[in-house]
């Protein structure tokens, strides 16, 4: 039976929008794994204490969300930082994140980096390589969730951790692999239909179909679902039970 | 042989004010144990990495110095925030702060608030216990450094925390035994040998003497000495060397 | 013909949270004056930018909404500040947000301070007065928005500043005319035709009934409306038609 | 008689840390510009009312030093924004700072852009548009300091705006005219006799030696000293005096 891991981030927001909780918390039956902001972009201890919480008590696995320190532009400029100083900002948000579970005896399932985080360590492997190497050294348990293709999971697996492919379901791909950048035309999918037939043709045949209708390989060991938007948990609920009729069993890598 | 612990804040600085830390490191040689800010009065990843590494490589005690989240007052005004929110933001930075010392194989050797909710839980019993009760849960091995005959000390021994009585050299104590305020005259003793002479008092004598000249009794376990200011380093190495003179033992709680 | 001017808190997301600003703009209709967060508990220079736009091209008065510098807690954390400190905070709130009106050829309307800045003002008189002192400074035609019956109106009017006395619509009050407290049970009045009937009490009969079913005097300028909520929007619609029905103008002070 | 302005960076430390304000202070006979932090990399409402103040008394031109909203890296990592995003940045900051003096009854004399905000802004016309597009929208009078030879002077005299070129003492040149990057060997003059010299090569002849020897034509209106450092002082009064003695007049732009 195919397998498919349905992660979501969360934990976006402060303690006093609690209406975002809310968000969060109503999309939890619809997911396996949920990636919590550290604070760095988005968060706070407050928020990550009842994520934590609600999470656990729901059987979902719990990443950390590690970002740049930025929350003017939450998280999504890029920046230049020596390879200690990624290594030193992922410790830090993994510590954080992890002492909420540890308080319950825990600890985290994995490693989702965010924003231009993310993007950087797809392409730039000293940075996945500082990444990795903190995960490493944090807890050698700990799956990197990473764009599948990236150098960021290529970077994990030299070092023996285990790499998570995530796939998008509402973005679109470009004829190498990679996603087509938000700033060009096309670059979200805003059919729903359109956006499930791409994650059932990425799980069940291991291809997406580029920008050009070229027919790509792409890895799915993970598919991301967003908890923004006016129509976020319709969604969540129309992926997971589309993945049920077709028989794809949804549990955490 | 009497024994006293010399504790330090620091880490209080940003990466790019290098000269901060190396203020700290010079200071190392004269002191025990040292109290780490955890970024939310101040300090950042790269600071705390840094001496995190200096403190491990000279021997002495790294302990978390939480605060309130709000780096704009350095942590200085009180928060009236409820025992879950103080629960919170000490679980978040010790584990923020106990992932450098883990991924070196070991563990924080304490616990120091910083500023305002070192005051706040001095008198405050139920923000003193929010602070214990996430130390517990923590790791219950963590010693509590706290002002001697405060709130903060009784919360942790009821909850069988080891406490550390914490007096100062350079602050003048009133007949009930707490800290002049320093807004008040005669807060701080400027003269040095009175400093001095005072902390062998209390490590000597147990009492220390008041503003009215009252003798008062005192438990001194760590005596903190400042980073900042000029004289730091010179004071520093002149306790430190003066409490060598008169055999007092200078080590970590 | 009465007269009442209906105000909005705005601005306090982030500029990558576009769907809050979708709800300010919303919002605008049915309002005769805007607060903009000014970037110390909310907000930023973009998000600034674009709603002084619009509510320029609507015709609505806009006010700066300075608070205490404490993202963390959104404001809502008193500080022990001091006086030159309060005006300073002021000061430099009121020329960030004045700067995207004075490139407009234009300037503020008036001054609502936030959250905690806001609740202790109304009772203390060193605060409002340093507040007052700032605004009179800046620009002495600015209104002060403050609590009816505050110490901030009566240190606005002692210096020569206009004052337009707020009343709320969905918080309950006690005797002493002030609000109850939120931490108090009955402080928030949810049904909304309750809400709006106290409104139109305010406004045509010059007082409130108490939380004591006692009627007590209320002076009421401008009512306040929240931007949050599921039913913010068609709450904002309801009060400005019933008003308009019983022939009140909503205009800006 | 030959002119040049000497400007410093200045009120880049919090109120708290006061010993920086007390080095900004001592550095002010010394100088006839300084720019001021105004809050998104450095600096607090308090500092600038300080040291505005200060400078206003001391009769020495103030300036803005506005930077991309990074405090956790001083303002030194890149940002990739839009150009209405960098035109509110320098609105609001402009706007911040600009209060301070308008409370006195004066304004700015000018602006110097922060850190990576400034190397950008020498290098990438789009942004340097931006900058000086807010600059003329908020006071046309407003000079504008770039780096000599930079897209930023380029761009404010485009738009008839006054540019003042910026030379360092400290930082030696390439080829092209550039200063050559902190990275690289040699980028910083240590010995304070030759940053002495090349000073009084660029205001005498216009020229600089670069880091091949070549002779370089350099356009000299202000020159940078730095406020920090132990040296910082000492420097300042050397370099004043040596001016002096050689007949350049020390004046704003």
């Amino acid at each position: 039976m195919p397998r498919i891991d349905i992660n979501c981030d969360m934990g976006e927001s402060t303690s006093l929008h609690a209406y975002h909780i809310d968000q969060d918390l109503a999309l939890l039956p619809w997911l396996s794994s949920i990636n919590l902001a550290c604070g760095f972009h988005a968060g706070d201890a407050y928020t990550m204490h009842q994520l934590t919480d609600a999470a656990l008590s729901a059987g979902i696995a719990i990443g950390a969300h590690p970002s740049f320190h930025d929350r003017e532009n939450f998280g999504r400029s890029n920046q230049q930082l020596s390879p200690v100083h990624v290594y030193d900002i992922i410790i830090y948000q993994l510590g954080a994140l992890n002492a909420f579970l540890r308080v319950n005896g825990t600890r985290l399932h994995h490693v989702k980096p965010h924003g231009a985080l993310y993007n950087m360590a797809a392409k730039d492997g000293l940075m996945a390589d500082a990444i990795c190497r903190a995960i490493k050294d944090f807890d050698d348990r700990l799956i990197v969730y990473g764009l599948s293709g990236s150098a960021l999971i290529t970077s994990a697996e030299s070092m023996d951790l285990q790499g998570a492919s995530e796939v998008f379901a509402d973005r679109s791909y470009q004829d190498d692999g990679t996603l087509t950048p938000r700033s060009h035309h096309g670059a979200l999918i805003e059919d729903e239909a359109a956006a499930i037939a791409q994650v059932l043709q990425m799980i069940q045949r291991g291809v997406v179909t580029s920008v050009t209708s070229r027919t790509i390989p792409v890895k799915a060991d993970t598919v991301c679902i967003h908890s923004d938007g006016k129509h976020a948990l319709a969604f969540a609920r129309q992926i997971f039970e589309t993945l049920q009729q077709h028989h794809i069993e949804v549990a955490s890598a």
